[in-house]
């Protein structure tokens, strides 16, 4: 007998139907011989209707009232889900976060959960119940509800498997699991039987949304072993586990496992800086200090005692960058500031990297032959992500997934 | 500086636009110096709509996970207010039942309270804070969500405001208090400025729904004052009080200070029971044991050993009294069944009949005069009830209600 966590996204529960079909894959598997508890997000659309909801009466709602607010959309979720899987003959019973013992720190709108008290879970789980939790919700030192930012869920999901000991957990979406790059772009993409922690969480900080990165990095810590598949399928889905793990498995690790793109990059060059030592740490404090996050870097050799900075920023946060940056020019007697809309990144993710030096020549070699120029180079361990026009993108995606050797056979 | 409780009804928080005239009435009231503990409903028709969500699922959900599903909607409410009270420059705080110290026992969906734990309450009012209370809602002590009944709302607020000593009770709806009479029926219908608990709990078991019954008994029981009056006037409303509050305030007492009726009843008589001893015992009981809630009872005096019971019963449990009398009748050898769908109650009320004899006889002559024929009669210290024709409700009740000097001066 295992005992399962089951992860189900508002996808998933967006209305009775799909309630009752999450509800049946539940009780297949506790009828299987599992333990089961259960986490799911709110219905649909709901958290954007209840936020939509706080719009109509202020544009800068208190956070904690917010919480208050958006904790009912998995509410509505348990107790239907529970309503359905008892109607089906199986006992459920419904547990808010706090109820289920999701402890958080004192922030609101993106907590971060401190522990997990599985006591109530657990004799619950005792008495033969399937055990449905809120997922994306916590309590506060306070008392308070709060909740953990985007794609908490997940989070509820791997902190409780961790701390009950869970046999895996399973992340249920509208997807069969985790792609060596988008289908949607590249039709040759074929699904990924296993797939590393860290390879995960490089996958999805290039731009691959699958897991919420502090659930992979949390699952990673604990030794969660995830399992990302569809509601909608009985396929089986991609397993994320440790490298270790993997290379058990599998001796004949590819070199790359997958490509990864983010369209939504802005990339500044400031132009003639004088090359004095702290230059760069004034500017990415400065921009840090107004909310930019800065991605990727480059800072060219300096010449005549002058020096040029490029950096990617997300779309969103142009405007306040731009603000910023015309001052510090000024400020530091910079020649220019040139601001290029039009520009992709593309990332090849993969723990074979690690112990062959020929991935990054042979990425370069790919694009060249395609004619593409690459803007901005940036390496990690197991990443190596290239700056590009947006307008290669596709090509560029088509060759690399070839190039690699990721296409369906 | 007073201590308030104001409870506003699901109609007064329907949308945004009404959410922030509520808030208004808190702020107006916060800065003419009290302290305010305010509690609503669930918006609107949202807990009907919850409870479709459910029906959607299952017809027969427990009762435990309607519970939570049901909750949901008054921390919408307490959420949203708490943001609009925060936006007019007040502190506001919002807490779920549970949150409020709200204990109640372990059944559902019309648990019962059975104590206030008012310090998280107290602590939020001493930080200078308007407490947002989520009204209908407890926590019982599993640790569940447990919701209160029909109108359970106005029960949290009497019961808070029992226990933090509020000066008084304010229950804000979209009525402007408590009327000598329907002012839908009778034109001449006429605000009531004070009245006694025991009054008031007469007129609501009489149909006239203002304040759930429950809430009045608490309020009597720990002497709350409630002011019931209209979220959508300034006008003052009708001041629920003690019997000795009353007279103090007023020497010239009315007879009667209301007049309410029931058109929801249902008469059956049956005809030639056999007079033993322990036949009337046994045909309530019988009807009880199937759910069936008797209102008036009458009992003929025996003639040739036989005798004829009359009684009441609200017209939703017509079917399953007329399926239970059919088999008593047969049991017992009553000779006939009889049932009159076209039976209305009307009943004066008022604490002037303690020292009045004559208030009966006044009743009985009014309707005498028009003709009208009295088929049952029930009387209690402070009431007076007659089943009449339905088809001479409307005369009847404006000719009591001018006989008994009630229509606007």
């Amino acid at each position: 007998m295992a005992l399962v966590v089951m992860k189900f996204g508002g996808s998933s529960v967006a209305d009775a139907d799909k309630i009752k079909l999450v509800a049946s894959r539940v009780v297949e598997k506790k009828k299987a011989g599992n333990k089961a508890v259960v986490v799911v997000s709110a219905p649909g659309d709901t958290t954007d209707q209840l936020f939509a909801m706080a719009q109509n009466i202020t544009s800068n709602p208190p956070d904690r009232e917010l919480d208050m607010l958006l904790a009912t959309g998995e509410m509505i979720s348990i107790s239907l889900l529970s309503m359905a899987i008892n109607f089906m003959g199986q006992k459920a019973i419904s547990l808010t976060g706090p109820q289920a013992g999701i402890i958080a720190d004192t922030s609101y709108t993106k907590a971060r959960i401190k522990k997990v008290n599985p006591k109530k879970i657990k004799a619950m789980l005792a008495k033969d119940n399937i055990v449905v939790v809120a997922g994306f919700q916590a309590l506060n030192a306070k008392g308070d509800i709060t909740t953990l930012g985007r794609g908490g869920s997940d989070l509820t999901a791997v902190a409780l498997a961790a701390q009950v000991h869970a046999d895996f957990c399973e992340i249920y979406s509208d997807v069969e699991g985790v792609f060596t790059t988008d289908p949607r772009v590249v039709k040759d993409a074929r699904k990924i039987e296993y797939i590393s922690y860290d390879e995960m969480l490089e996958l999805a900080g290039s731009g691959a949304q699958v897991l919420q990165s502090r659930s992979v990095e949390i699952a990673k810590k604990f030794g969660v072993e995830i399992h990302s598949r569809s509601t909608f399928s009985q396929n089986p889905g991609t397993i994320i586990t440790s490298e270790e793990n993997i290379r058990r498995k599998n001796m004949e690790a590819l070199l790359v496992s997958g490509i990864a793109f983010d369209k939504n990059q802005v990339k500044f060059t400031i132009i003639d800086l004088p090359d004095i030592p702290g230059i760069a740490a004034k500017i990415f404090s400065r921009l840090a200090k107004v909310g930019v996050n800065v991605d990727m870097i480059i800072q060219s050799a300096a010449v005549n005692k002058k020096n040029d900075i490029s950096f990617t920023v997300s779309k969103q946060e142009l405007k306040k960058t731009q603000i910023e940056l015309d001052k510090l020019a000024q400020e530091l007697k910079a020649s220019q500031v040139i601001c290029d809309e039009h520009v992709s990144k593309i990332s090849v993710v993969g723990i074979g990297m690690k112990s062959n030096a020929g991935v990054a020549g042979k990425m370069f070699e790919i694009l060249h032959k395609k004619g593409i120029n690459i803007e901005m180079i940036s390496t990690s361990e197991i990443k190596i992500s290239c700056i590009i026009d947006e307008r290669d993108l596709t090509i560029a995606l088509e060759e690399l997934h070839k190039g690699f050797g990721l296409s369906k056979k």
